[in-house]
């Protein structure tokens, strides 16, 4: 197991108490990554309806998948065999029969059929069809919004979850290195990208890594202004910024970093772009401990914009930890101002500092867990530009 | 461009084609396939709401994503930039401002205020905060289904498509004759898993391998039985089945395979369940042609099953195309008794039969594509138990 038993009665707890604080009598967690913090699952099955339910009075979630998914349910979540209930292939994508009406079915037989049911209504994998169907099936049944109820949840993470973000740290620094060592003028970028996903899966001697939530993603020359794209078959040219965000996974945690390696010799602007971007991401850093808020952190990073003639319209920041395709983030804060974010000892957060403009990009990033009196980095490796002249690494900070 | 102008015209063509038949005047299209196929988009984006719309008398669809996306789309669309609009980061998981809001926006600005409005609401990346925002902020649109209207209409390839799915396919290949030479008693699982990552990305020479909508799915030992896990940091043992089913993928277009190897020497009741498989796939191959249903297919595996003891209550194919995670499916049909689906020359199917019990798992498989007279196979693999004794391959059909 990758958790105890004691562990998720923890999360299960928690999670009820936040329940009852809203009025909500029965939850149906459909995202996979709640999924998997309430009931363990972990298995490649999203995209088929699947979900958990949690009722106040009961001891164990109940989880519902297709039934072929259920044996994954035996091997990897805590539950007893009668709180695994499998539905029938003739709902998989099915003109006649849905998922939700298997769902209702298990509410029914639950007592649930009048009570007040919280929804993930504002995540994907909780689409607008199995709202309906489980209206009509359910209809004296009042439902309300819990769509980041279990994601608020997660954001304080136990030792062990900070372990498993710990050791994907490690996967992402030996991930990192081997795409600096790599990348050169002439190399093919999906070479690049064949070798880090490489070592994102051989992992560390105690840990396999997972696949990741987010592909590794790489921009080069003009597509630098573009920072959701990824490899292509091109060749790396000379005298250009490459941007690397990638992130190993262990047990579905994450602890991603972005860097930007120069192949050439960067201009003295450039250079000057960098140091800002460095300075604002080490005061957030400074910034950061138990009790400030997202604004708190936003703000130390304006604070050092406002000196440059830098500018950044995007959040610097996100809670991150357990994720499935297609997000890591956990999607409960921003680090921007406005946020108002407590932090609390043991939340982690990705603090990204990303500039996207095609001639002066830049990204470096930290993956951190909130301490006390500070942060603690979750990964291990310089915070720099990496400036590549003539295939011999040059460091300047 | 990864597509001609003229082949996005004619999609967007068969689009409002059948959004008249339908009597839909704008179609928003939010999931990342149909996104692609309707605009050329192709970033990492979509945990973010973004959608293209389509209105029956503009030339072009409109993208709609975060700003920090609109490169992308710049780099990856065939739109003009008037056709390119980006909301701003505060209306990122926020709690005041929804993107829908802003879709909402353009649809007013086009004059859609009073439309009858097409939305995917039976897929996920359309949420149900996303629908009662957009209801919300169009109180006089009417919003009817069309989950699956852009699915539908991407069914029959072009030829162009088909070169892609065959690369594709080319790359699944050689993933599974890496996975297969490296699997033996000892070896773990995850250094496999990691080789078979390397091969699928380094692509060919023509084309980088992109990633896959569906992780590489491995199963071994007792895990057999619950398809959609994947490799563990356990070894492979001596006198087990394992079984591995995964796809190249160029372009967003894919060609997956399934493909198990006994490690030792199977029973001969093991062999007997294998020959029926393999024999029900070869007859559904020969059923195969434009015309026949998705139900005359299944007929044709049922009928061989019959005969024998085997059992199997899961559909045995689906199909296949342009994909993001987590479906490399096209979620229009199901290959199993009852489906009317009529198969059209260039339609592409995963066909799958697949067994998933722990003692006598078996799977195989093969992609397709519909031919007037029958089919012709996109991948170029033996159709066999892989057996591999004391390192030594030997191949049963």
């Amino acid at each position: 197991m990758v958790f105890g038993k004691a562990e998720f009665i923890d999360r299960l707890n928690k999670t009820k108490k936040e329940m009852q604080s809203r009025g909500i009598d029965v939850l149906v967690s459909t995202n996979p990554a709640n999924m998997n913090y309430l009931s363990g699952y972990d298995g490649y099955s999203f995209y088929v309806i699947q979900g958990v339910i949690v009722l106040l009075d009961e001891a164990e979630p109940i989880w519902i998948g297709r039934n072929m998914d259920r044996a994954g349910a035996v091997f990897t979540t805590w539950l007893g065999a009668e709180n695994m209930m499998g539905y029938g292939d003739d709902y998989v994508q099915s003109k006649t029969k849905h998922p939700m009406h298997f769902f209702a079915d298990q509410l029914i037989e639950k007592g649930a059929a009048k009570k007040r049911i919280g929804l993930e209504m504002g995540q994907d994998s909780f689409n607008v069809t199995s709202y309906l169907e489980l209206q009509k099936k359910l209809p004296e049944c009042q439902f309300v919004d819990a769509s980041f109820l279990v994601n608020k949840v997660r954001m304080v993470k136990s030792d062990r979850e900070i372990d498993y973000m710990k050791a994907a740290g490690e996967i992402t620094v030996n991930a990192m290195k081997v795409a600096t060592d790599l990348i050169n003028e002439g190399v093919k970028e999906s070479d690049v990208a064949a070798r880090i996903y490489q070592t994102l899966i051989e992992g560390t001697e105690d840990y396999a890594g997972d696949y990741p939530a987010i592909v590794p993603l790489m921009s080069a020359g003009e597509q630098i202004a573009a920072p959701h794209l990824s490899w292509t078959n091109q060749r790396y040219k000379n005298d250009g910024i490459v941007t690397l965000e990638l992130s190993g996974c262990v047990h579905r945690y994450h602890a991603p970093l972005a860097r930007t390696i120069y192949l050439g010799t960067p201009s003295q602007k450039y250079v000057d772009t960098v140091n800002v971007v460095l300075e604002g991401l080490h005061e957030m850093l400074k910034t950061i401990k138990e009790g400030v808020t997202g604004d708190d952190v936003a703000r130390s990073w304006n604070k050092v914009l406002s000196k440059s003639g830098v500018t950044k319209d995007s959040r610097v920041g996100y809670p991150i930890g357990l994720g499935f395709p297609p997000d890591w983030g956990e999607q409960t804060a921003s680090i921007r101002p406005g946020d108002s974010t407590v932090l609390q000892k043991n939340m982690t957060f990705h603090i990204l500092p990303a500039l996207f403009q095609a001639d002066s990009g830049f990204v470096v990033s930290e993956t951190i867990r909130v301490t006390e009196n500070g942060c603690e980095l979750l990964t291990n490796l310089p915070h720099e530009l990496v400036i590549k002249q003539k295939n011999t690494i040059f460091s300047k900070s």
